[in-house]
């Protein structure tokens, strides 16, 4: 499925696509990634519908301040002794991985690991985009724990945590990373074959691959991109519904790190400066779109904002005044959107007080 | 050598003495061993020279914000699971545990866990005091490490840690245990017999129990308590030293948590009034004892503030205004006081600009 440099850059594209604002920046990953197909190794990406009830899946995740995630280049042994390591803590071969988070950078760090070791990487994720907490999956809404975890970071600190739940675990190990002072990877989310095939979010690096394509292909042959990404998009067979929600350019941007989280808004006005007004919050990710005041895309669906000429995906990082932009209302995966997972990440989980309503619904 | 409800009181008594202000009351951990001992078992307290070179020896120590340590209540089943599941992280037996820490309430661990398996407990631990970091240790001066450690809450939350510094692993071990919210226990500093008999500070629980003891007989039997006392503490064979510093009252005490410590400073005038002045710096721990301006006492000795009628040691935290107390300066065992030693805990790692001299050279 990932056989060509083409293909990487696409895949990366869709993963920003897909972190809705969040997930950083794939950039290292898929330098990573390019690396390895220059060697000729590439990752065996497979449906979930192929692993064993009894398989053993883990995920392989990074770490860290995004700022750092960002920056930092990773070594080939590094991530093969982190797999060596978690197979003797769990006790058991790792047969496939699996990303918990496809939006952004932690898409790319089971397609190298599986790409140096030959390890099935699953098409598949715990929540088809990005969002701030590693308990916020369906892997864990549906009874599988992001513990036990082992992580490492290159020079060798090695740390277990078997905890009693996975909101504890994301407050127990964002401050050790910091104060290790790097990015830390762990295997995490270990798994059996039957409980990824019941509950994780499936086809997602299909889905990046096909909207980076779009996208490329869109700018390469088309006047606009936008018809052919949204074309992408559009799937009613499996209830994936897209729409541009704004054309315009940001007149506005606020960021500020608090609490552990980048929360701000961005606020954008036609290019005609007519009246309109597009309000997007971020906490990380987009939260929440408002077009003159009415809720137009509401999380756990995605809102993307992407360059107005090239259709390229900007993470909130990216966004600056003047930026000409055009914004889209993307559907979460069916699962994603269930009234048990929308209690862990429904509007109410960051502070909105809206009842969670379909994009195809609003505007 | 701890038989009696009487000796256990004495030995926390002497466990509060040397933990010169800091390391927390003992107070639980004291009710942890009263409890074992009505139930007919007491700890097996042995030299370190009757180690075997091979033994494997770990440390048993609380971990935690000092208020919580203080009101948590050890149970047994905790600390017997902790023990199993050190053995299976270490992969292998523990022949013998030692305390880390002699002064405050990390004295009382080992020999709690020590009564209810019949593990033998060292005499002797890795200060001869009370220090508030985890890599201030002889055994980390001297090359042991405090890490691989593993941790664990009574609610079943279970951290392993293995780290390249001890001071990263102060670092990274707080914040977990402050997310975990409570208190937890570790095993910690894996070692080698050899080490334990090579480079602890031998000899500490008998020094708590005579020092206690000497208190309370001194109490009990004779109208200057502090005579016995000091007597107790001199010992020229050892090269221990000790003197009252001052005989007054406490005028002003300041306390402040900053940065995860508790800082502060008490002034002390004479009972009659007169001119004299004893200023006492706290970082957790009471670091300098100035009189007029001069040193007395500098870390790593130790200063002890003792109420002025019974002789009680008193911690930082009970410190408060018109309390009348006895201040000592006692000498830190001989090889706390080396230069490899002064380089981790002398005066400069506690911010002041001074060399260490030794009490007995002082004032």
């Amino acid at each position: 499925m990932i056989k060509t440099q083409t293909d990487i850059k696409d895949m990366a594209r869709g993963a920003v696509f897909l972190g809705a604002g969040g997930g950083g920046d794939p950039y290292v990953g898929e330098l990573f990634l390019q690396n390895q197909l220059a060697q000729g190794r590439t990752p065996n990406i497979v449906p979930a519908r192929e692993l064993d009830d009894d398989d053993f899946v883990i995920s392989i995740a990074g770490i860290g301040a995004p700022t750092v995630l960002v920056e930092y280049l990773v070594s080939e042994t590094h991530l093969v002794k982190l797999l060596e390591q978690a197979e003797t803590f769990y006790g058991r071969k790792v047969n496939a991985l699996i990303s918990a988070e496809i939006g952004g950078a932690n898409s790319m760090f089971p397609l190298a690991l599986g790409a140096i070791t030959g390890l099935p990487v699953i098409d598949g994720d715990g929540m088809g985009r990005a969002f701030p907490h590693l308990e916020m999956t369906t892997f864990s809404v549906y009874g599988a724990r992001a513990t036990p975890t082992i992580f490492s970071d290159e020079l060798g600190n090695v740390i277990t945590m078997d905890l009693l739940s996975d909101r504890l675990a994301e407050e127990a190990i964002r401050p050790v990373v910091s104060a290790l002072g790097a990015m830390a990877f762990s295997g995490i989310y270990p798994m059996k074959g039957r409980h990824v095939k019941d509950y994780a979010v499936h086809n997602t690096i299909s889905q990046t691959l096909e909207i980076g394509r779009a996208i490329r292909n869109g700018r390469e042959e088309s006047d606009d991109v936008f018809a052919r990404l949204i074309n992408c998009l559009n799937c009613p067979e499996e209830n994936r519904s897209a729409r541009i929600l704004f054309d315009g350019k940001i007149v506005d941007v606020t960021h500020e790190t608090r609490d552990g989280w980048h929360w701000g808004s961005a606020v954008l006005k036609p290019i005609d400066n007519s009246s309109d007004e597009l309000i997007i919050d971020i906490q990380n990710e987009y939260i929440v779109a408002r077009l003159n005041g009415e809720t137009v895309t509401i999380v756990p669906d995605l809102i993307c904002i992407l360059d107005r000429e090239t259709g390229e995906p900007m993470t909130a990082e990216m966004l600056r005044y003047g930026l000409r932009v055009k914004v889209i209302g993307y559907s979460a995966a069916p699962i994603m959107r269930r009234q048990e997972c929308l209690e862990v990440w429904g509007p109410k989980c960051f502070g909105i007080d809206e009842v969670f309503k379909p994009v195809e619904t609003l505007g």
